[in-house]
């Protein structure tokens, strides 16, 4: 992975610049290269790979894995991939963007220096959850604003990863928190081990597990129902803006769900109606918001220290976001922020059908 | 409407042959043109136009009409249109084909001959309705089999409605069987009278109404509750195999429908869980027998003269469709066939994921 594979690309990729330093990513799926993919100052930072997923566990974790299968949680925040680049630590999102709020927020908060000189070609991976999330917000007992969880550790020019084993005690000896682990299966109990877990972490409104090869290597992902339902609800109040696949395949996963869990009919029932109300009455409360003369927006609250904020609103609006500023307090050292994303399509759109449009289809 | 504006079409136009008569039909939406409208032995037919849609009544009435609008019921069957080329008597499917099962059933059950000695250019619109139906089978009390239902009367080669007063007396005077007529109203009570009317036709399980200008101009649709669902219950339990717009429009109607109608919390849980149930309970029930090593596929039941359902059959597996007889009966005059239109990707893409196959999405 080096400047020539990149040149390649040349056509597909997205520049960008981060305090000076200019890079190159891949922002979205491209044969033979992982999205979010950078170069950047001669360094090369891997994307994360895709985790395909199975909709059915006793068929596709024994076809998916032979051996042993660990089993940690999958944690419902942002990705983030953490690497030092000629002595600055960056947190790079998703699709290959340094994340200038990321980028300080863990700078203030982690101690990432003694993972990257001992490590310098570490590629830390892991998740930012909590309710102060300026992407993906969801409630997580004990994590009262924002934190880091590690859940992966390769190398961040070929993308190699560590062995479960090896990475769980390399975060543990530096104090880095973790995404839980629950054990290590027979491939053969596998998944009936993961029913249980999962049917704990939907109890808990939690959001799934991913299952690995204890090398790291082969990953396999799977969902509670409350991540579905949950997805859903937030996807129907904004119901011109998301993407319809994206609503579909959510609730095909309920289907398979219910099928392999052998639901008998009252419970079968029970998660209809569930899913009915997630994706009903997220719509009506948005259609009502409207017709009330409000609009609607996607809503998010942080707490930074105060240049951390800045940087974040400016690079959101860099993208092409128009924010509204709700709240904005100092809290501490902290600045305490709620902003509005603005969506476009959802308000316009059922505005114009409360108006009386008429729909051609 | 001639030979010259179908030459500039000529790239868009699919080609077919009834009896030895060849024609071009337009089997898609395109600018200036109706979908369906249909040349053949010199004679140009027109496609019936599509009728736009509100889902708001108070609004959209209003926005839609001035002065006077008239309410009649819209069935669920499919379209079809009449006409006498050159002393054939052919019936047209909503993209123009000719249907060879239509022709003959119509033909053998309706006696439009009298109709086309008096206006020879008529084209006679509407539905056939019933449960022994090869296309969209729904229950009406009173239709045993198949029926037709006149819901408008157009010049074929200008598309030129008749005023509905107009055409329903001319229906009743030639015996043609009509779709319900509920009334004519002030355009501003309209949307509170089809509020009620749409509200007694929901209990019925039955489609909705189509407004018209009284001079047969303007056309707007509605559909009810029970109609949204049904279809969604029909589409999700083929979900592989259905367009996700199609689901989606659906949806989406009933949330217009339950602000519309400023529903109380308890009323809006019941839609909601009805919904729910429309989407998740057909999608199980598919997932289930397939799992069960059977096939989804699409059953219909027809009765007719058995040379009528030889030309249905035919006329089904030209265009493409792989058809398999459940049951083939003689009843009297009538042969009765039970046969099912096999559907892929549902079949195989339920089968894939049952077998463990990989989800990247």
């Amino acid at each position: 992975m080096g400047e020539e594979a990149f040149e390649k690309l040349e056509d597909h990729l997205n520049k960008g610049e981060y305090e000076g330093k200019r890079y190159r990513h891949v922002p979205d799926y491209r044969r033979g290269i992982e999205r979010g993919t950078v170069l950047i100052e001669g360094t090369a930072v891997r994307g994360f790979p895709k985790v395909p997923r199975t909709l059915v566990l006793e068929e596709g974790v024994p076809t998916h894995f032979d051996g042993r299968v660990t089993v940690e949680e999958k944690l419902n925040g942002y990705n983030v991939r953490v690497a030092n680049v000629n002595g600055d630590v960056l947190a790079f999102s998703r699709s290959g963007m340094v994340c200038p709020f990321t980028t300080r927020y863990l700078g203030n908060r982690l101690d990432l220096e003694a993972v990257f000189e001992e490590y310098p070609a570490a590629m830390v991976c892991g998740e930012m959850i909590g309710p102060e999330n300026p992407y993906t917000a969801h409630d997580y007992p004990g994590v009262d604003s924002l934190e880091f969880r590690a859940f992966d550790w390769r190398d961040r020019e070929s993308g190699e990863p560590l062995p479960i084993e090896e990475r769980r005690e390399r975060y543990d000896a530096f104090g880095i928190p973790q995404t839980r682990f629950f054990g290590t299966y027979d491939v053969h109990e596998a998944a009936g081990e993961v029913e249980r877990i999962v049917t704990d972490l939907d109890a808990d409104d939690r959001e799934g597990v991913v299952m690995k090869s204890p090398d790291g290597e082969t990953q396999l992902k799977y969902t509670t129902s409350a991540a579905n339902q949950g997805d859903l609800e937030f996807a129907f109040s904004l119901p011109f803006d998301y993407g319809q696949p994206f609503m579909f395949r959510r609730i095909i996963r309920e289907a398979f769900q219910s099928v392999e869990w052998d639901e008998d009919p009252e419970t079968r029932e029970g998660r209809a109606h569930d899913l009915g109300e997630a994706i009903l009455l997220s719509m009506t409360d948005t259609i009502d918001t409207i017709a009330d003369g409000e609009r609607i927006g996607e809503r998010h609250t942080v707490r930074a220290r105060p240049e951390t904020v800045d940087a974040l609103l400016e690079h959101l609006r860099n993208q092409g976001l128009t924010l509204e500023i709700i709240e904005d307090e100092g809290s501490g050292d902290d600045r305490v922020v709620t902003f509005e994303k603005r969506v476009q399509s959802t308000n316009d759109k059922t505005r114009n059908y409360l108006e009386g449009h008429i729909v051609t289809e």
